[in-house]
């Protein structure tokens, strides 16, 4: 299947500024509480999307063009958000995540990657073989999963607020379905 | 429970801006297909987020302080969003969506209200008596469910493009919940 690398791009390119509308200023309510136990919260959600962008998607497009299925990629630290978010305040993690998707979207144009390329495969320490095409994809629909997490941590918060009205509402009845 | 109306309206205040953001000049990739069948597009949500703000929120917490319980809730459209759609590009309907959401804002402030009457109660056609408090919080609610099935919408155009990845993403295991 043909990756349509513009699609791809023109919603990366979007995140940091939807992310950035969303939550700058919003109240803690909203941003600094989770759905319990060992859960994200948006802070954290955040710290992820800059740690991700930092260690995985490029560097891993990197490993698939010179190394191609001989080396497998590092394993991804899922605490890695931990030491991203120290010390650190939304709005600077907002600017920090709109700093690095942008470094990482000039490194990817500068890849300057031909069709033939997107079926170029590369080994997963956990999945196997995955295509460079593959893993792009999954950097945009990763944005989206996380997008998807957002707004079911921001209505957890006002699950006892609804009332009744519970029963029409989706994303009170999503479990996260792992991430 | 108190209502913090301050909590509400710096949600309901964002969403307009969050979606421009993440929506505005979009491949169609993304914005034009559903998740099949009768399910909804992208442009279909954002369409029925202005139905709501026009005919729902506002106009049923004023049900609420003029007739309480006496009088129900016109029932809700649920296929109201295809006039506002008609004829209008995406663009157009986040334009629409930004000026119907401060017009409803604006009316919100003038309603003045005060804690006590948080806890009024009006009665929905189909859920029985709701409170004023349970009404403002689903509507910054319903914007919630509403970006959860954008961000799920949005996932499903990349379903079949993620190869294996797909076990690592939650967003393409939400079944939708209803909503």
């Amino acid at each position: 299947m043909a990756h349509n690398l513009q699609d791809t791009m023109a919603l990366l390119e979007r995140t940091p500024g939807a992310l950035d509308a969303l939550l700058r200023g919003l109240p803690e309510t909203w941003t600094h509480h989770n759905e319990g136990g060992e859960t994200f919260t948006v802070v954290d959600v955040v710290g992820h999307l800059i740690y991700a962008d930092r260690v995985d998607w490029i560097p891993r497009a990197r490993m698939i063009l010179e190394h191609g299925e001989n080396k497998p990629f590092d394993p991804f630290d899922r605490r890695g958000h931990v030491e991203e978010c120290r010390g650190r305040t939304l709005p600077q993690l907002l600017d920090e995540f709109r700093r690095v998707r942008a470094t990482c979207l000039d490194d990817l144009r500068e890849l300057n990657l031909q069709s033939e390329q997107f079926q170029l495969r590369g080994r997963h320490p956990s999945l196997g073989p995955v295509t460079l095409s593959d893993l792009l994809a999954t950097w945009a629909a990763h944005d989206l999963t996380h997008l998807h997490q957002i707004s079911r941590i921001m209505a957890h918060q006002y699950r006892d607020k609804v009332g009744p009205f519970v029963a029409f509402l989706g994303v009170l009845k999503c479990d996260g379905h792992g991430g």
